[in-house]
C-alpha cells in the first residue's frame, strides 16, 4: 500500500467510523428523546448489531494493515496525522482488548441500564436499578482489566475521561479544592441568605421554550446546526460529526432557571463541539478532546459567564420578557439568588461553591466500588452518609439521593471528576483571557463574539489534536493551577455575601 | 452448510438488515422530525456509508451462498421460510442490478431531496425543486432499467408498490373510479353545502396534542410501542420491526380536523404494523405487505371508521372537551363538516368523494414523465391544468400544487394508486366486516376492539407472509371488487346530500 493510498483508506475508515456513531448515538439519542417507552429491547437489538459491525470493522485485518502501514510512515506524517494515526491505534487497541461479544453485551447493557435508571429514577425505586448498576460496574472493571491489567482500574478510567488523571491527581485536587470551599462555605452560612423570591412563579413549558432559543442564539449557537430538545437529565451530543449538534434541557414550570442555566451548560458543550475546525469533520479529532476540558467550556458559559453580574444586568430585563413575574424584581435581586450558595441535594442545581462537594461525594464512592472496597448495594446509604458529612443535608429518598445523575446507568465511571477539574480549568481560563478580553463589558452588552473567538483560537478549533495538558498550557500560557479557581471563588461570594 | 446452519445463519442476516434499516429510517425520521436544519449534508454522509454496508452485506458472497442453499432446500422448508427465502432473495437480486456508487448516490440523494422540497414547498419555489426532481425521476427510471429491462419502468415501480399492479391495471380501476365518482360529484354539486362552521375556531397546539395523544389510545394503539411527532407532512414508520413505530401529524391552529385525521390516518398504518405477529420482529416477513393494503388500513380508520355517523356520535363530545368552543355544535354538524364533498387543492385534505381524482391527476402525471412524455420541467403547468380538468379548480400556487407532497421528493414514484386502490379495498373489507361485526353500534360506544381483532385476524398478524392479492382475497373471501367502493360512496353521498 503507498502512503496515498493509505492516507485515502483512513479518510474511508473515518468516515465510516463516523456513520456508525452517528447511528449509534442516534438511537441512544432517540431513547431518550422521542422514544415510545416500551422500545428498549428493539434498541438494545440494532445496536448490538450496529455494535458489532463497527467492533469488526474496527479490529478486522484490513484496518489492522492500514495502521500498520501509517505507524511505519511515523515522521512522513504530517502532525494532524500523527495524532490521528495515534489516537486511532490506541482505540482499537483497546477495543481489540475486549472479546466482542463481551463488546456487543456492554452496548446493549447500556440501552437496558438506561431505561430501567429512567423507570428506577421515576419510582425511587432503588432495588430495581441496583442489579443493572451491579453488571456496569463490573463491566467496567472488567474491561479496564482486558484494556490494562497493569494499572489499576479506576486510574484506567479517570484517564480516559481526561488524559494525565488517575486517583493521586484527583486526591490532590480534590485536596485542594476542599481546603478552600469548605472555610469559604462556613463563613458565607454565618450570613444571612439572600431573597429569592424572584425565582419563584409559574413558569409556562411554552414560553421557557422559546427563551432558551433565545438563549442559545445569544450565546452565539449556529440553529441550523444545533437542536434542543428535553429529557429527565440534561445532555450534549454530536451526531456524525460536529456539524448535527443536539442539546437537551429539562423544565419545571416552577423554576425557569434551572433550565435557562441547563441550556446555557449544555451550550457551553455545543459551542465546543461546533467550533472544531471545519476540516475535522468526520474524523477522530473532530468534536472535544476530553470530558475536563469539556466541561470547562460547560461550566464557564453556565457559571463564571451566566451566573456574572455582568450577564445578569444583560439577561434579567430579557427574561422578564418571557416571563411577567420578574418585573418586580431588579437584576440585582436575580444576581443574588442564582448565586445563592447553600447545601443542597441535586448536583445539577447546585451553585458553585458547594458543587465540587457534590463532586467529592461521587468521586469517594467510585474509588471505593472500584477498589471493591463498597459493595454497590451499601451506594445508598453511603451516599446518604457522605452527604450528611460533605455538605451537611439528609437524603429524603433514592431519587433524590444515589438515583440522581444518568452517569453510572450510561456506564461512565470515573466521568465526575471532570465536572470539578472543568470548574478549575474554567476559572484559569478567564483569568487569562481578561488581559485581552473585557469579559465584564462584552456580558453587560450580551456581546459574546469576543469571548468566542478567544475560545475559538485557543481551544475550539484544535478538536483532539493535542492532549487535554497540551491544549489547556496552550491556551493560558502556564501550567493547570487549581488556585485560579479557590481566587475566583472567595472574591465573588466575599462580595456577594459581604464577607 | 446444513440447512440448521443456514436458518441460523438466516435469522442473524435478517437482524442484521433490520438493524440498518433501523439506523437509516432513523436518521431520515430525525432528519423529518428534530434534526436542526443545516444538517442535510452530514446526514447524507451517515446514510451513504450506511447504505453502502448494507448493499455490501446484502450483496456479498457470504449470502449469495445463503440464499443458494436455502433456495436449494426449497420443499423442506416451513411456508414461512419459503416465503422470506422468496422476498430476501427478489430484494437482493434487485440490489445486485443496481451498481454500488449508484445505489449510495441513490440514498444520499433522498436526503438532499428531502432537504430541498422542504424549502421549496415553504417558499412555493418550483425551480428549486426542479434540478433534484429531474434527478429523482431519472434514477427511479434507470434503476427500474437494470432491474427489470424486460418491464416499461413505471409498470415495475407500479408493482414494487403493490404487487400484481401495472398501467392496465390502473387505468381499468380508475376509470371505473372516475365513471363512479364524476356522475355523483355532479349531482352532489346541486346540492347546498353543510355549514362548516363547527370547524372553525383557535385551537391550541398543546390540545390538540393532549386530544392526539387520546385518539391514539381510543383507536387502540399500544403507546408504550408508537410515538408521535410533529412535521411538515405527516407519515408512519418502523423503525428495526414492528416494536417500534412512530406515527406524525402536522397541527393547524385554525383548524383541528386536519390533524385529527391525520392521527386517525397515520394510526391506521400504525396498527396494522403493530399487528405483524410477534415472531415476524426482526424478519424480512414483519410489517404492512404493500403500500396499497397499508393505504386500505389507513384510509380505513382515516375515513371508513373515523368520517362516519356512528364514530362522530362517540368522538364529538369527546373532542369538546379538548376545544370548547365545539359545545355550541351537534355531533350531525360535525359529521356532515367533515364530509363535505368539494373539490378542493390539497390531497391530504380532501373529502372521500373528490379524494380519488386527487390521485388520478397524479397517477396521469406520473405516467406520462416515466414513458418521456413529459418533461419534469412541465409538471407545474401540467398539475395545474389537470387540477382544473379534474377538479375544476385554479391553483393559485406551486406550494398548493405540484410541492404540496413529500412522495416525489422521497423517491416514491408509483406510489399514489395505493391510496386510491386503499380507499377501494377497505370498502370492501367493511362490506365483509359487517356480516359478523356490527361495526356502527361499536364506533358509537368507542369501542375499537372488535374491528380490530376482525383486522388483526385476517389481515395484520399475517405481515408479509402472502401476497397483497392472496391476503385481500383471504380478509373478504372474494376477489377484489371496486364496485363496493362506489356503492360505498353512493350511499354515503346520497344520504349526506339528500340526493
Amino acid at each position: 500500500m503507498t502512503l496515498e493510498e493509505a492516507l485515502r483508506e483512513l479518510d474511508a475508515l473515518q468516515k465510516k467510523i463516523s456513520a456508525y456513531d452517528h447511528a449509534l448515538g442516534l438511537l441512544s439519542y432517540d431513547g431518550l428523546t422521542g422514544a415510545p417507552k416500551g422500545t428498549a429491547a428493539n434498541r438494545a437489538q440494532s445496536t448490538g448489531v450496529l455494535s458489532e459491525e463497527l467492533y469488526r470493522l474496527q479490529t478486522g485485518p484490513e484496518t489492522a494493515e492500514l495502521l500498520q502501514c501509517l505507524e511505519e510512515s511515523g515522521a512522513a506524517l504530517d502532525r494532524k496525522t500523527q495524532r490521528t494515526v495515534y489516537l486511532l491505534g490506541k482505540s482499537i487497541r483497546q477495543m481489540r482488548c475486549i472479546p466482542v461479544e463481551e463488546y456487543v453485551a456492554w452496548q446493549r447493557l447500556l440501552v437496558e441500564a438506561d431505561d430501567v435508571w429512567h423507570t428506577a429514577k421515576e419510582r425511587s425505586d432503588w432495588p430495581l436499578f441496583a442489579p443493572v448498576l451491579e453488571r456496569v460496574f463490573g463491566t467496567v472493571k472488567r474491561f479496564a482489566g482486558y484494556c490494562a491489567p497493569e494499572k489499576d482500574p479506576y486510574d484506567y478510567w479517570l484517564n480516559e475521561f481526561e488524559e494525565g488523571t488517575d486517583r493521586a491527581r484527583c486526591d490532590e485536587f480534590f485536596d485542594a479544592l476542599h481546603a478552600g470551599i469548605v472555610p469559604l462555605l462556613e463563613r458565607v452560612r454565618t450570613k444571612p441568605q439572600p431573597d429569592c423570591t424572584v425565582l419563584r412563579g409559574t413558569f409556562p413549558v411554552e414560553a421557557q421554550e422559546r427563551f432558551s432559543r433565545r438563549l442559545m442564539e445569544l450565546i452565539g449557537l449556529d440553529l441550523d446546526h444545533v437542536g434542543l430538545a428535553t429529557t429527565e437529565h440534561p445532555f450534549t451530543t454530536s451526531l456524525g460529526s460536529h456539524l448535527d449538534e443536539r442539546i437537551t434541557t429539562h423544565y419545571h414550570t416552577d423554576d425557569f432557571a434551572s433550565s435557562m442555566f441547563s441550556v446555557i451548560h449544555e451550550g457551553g458543550h455545543a459551542l465546543y463541539d461546533t467550533g472544531s475546525a471545519e476540516e475535522l469533520a468526520w474524523t477522530v479529532l473532530d468534536g472535544g478532546v476530553s470530558m475536563g476540558i469539556h466541561e470547562s467550556q460547560s461550566r464557564f458559559y453556565e457559571n463564571i459567564l451566566g451566573r456574572s453580574r455582568a450577564f445578569s444586568a444583560y439577561i434579567f430585563p430579557v427574561a422578564a420578557e418571557y416571563f411577567p413575574s420578574l418585573r418586580d424584581y431588579s437584576a440585582e435581586d436575580f444576581y443574588r439568588a442564582v448565586n445563592r450558595a447553600e447545601p443542597g441535594l441535586i448536583r445539577i442545581e447546585a451553585d458553585e461553591l458547594t458543587y465540587a462537594l457534590h463532586i467529592m461525594v461521587r468521586y469517594a464512592l467510585e474509588k471505593r466500588v472500584m477498589a471493591g472496597e463498597l459493595a454497590v448495594a451499601e451506594l445508598p446509604g453511603e451516599w446518604n452518609r457522605l452527604y450528611k458529612e460533605y455538605l451537611g443535608v439528609d437524603v429524603p429518598d433514592d431519587r433524590s439521593g444515589v438515583l440522581q445523575d444518568s452517569h453510572w446507568s450510561g456506564g461512565a465511571v470515573g466521568y465526575f471528576p471532570s465536572y470539578a477539574l472543568g470548574s478549575a480549568y474554567g476559572a484559569q481560563l478567564l483569568r487569562k483571557m481578561r488581559e485581552t478580553v473585557d469579559v465584564d463589558a462584552c456580558l453587560r452588552r450580551g456581546d459574546f463574539a469576543p469571548i468566542n473567538e478567544w475560545l475559538r483560537a485557543r481551544i475550539w478549533q484544535h478538536g483532539c489534536l493535542y492532549t487535554p495538558a497540551e491544549l489547556f498550557r496552550n491556551a493560558v500560557d502556564e501550567p493547570f493551577d487549581p488556585g485560579a479557581f479557590i481566587a475566583y471563588l472567595t472574591e465573588k461570594y466575599t462580595d456577594l455575601y459581604d464577607l
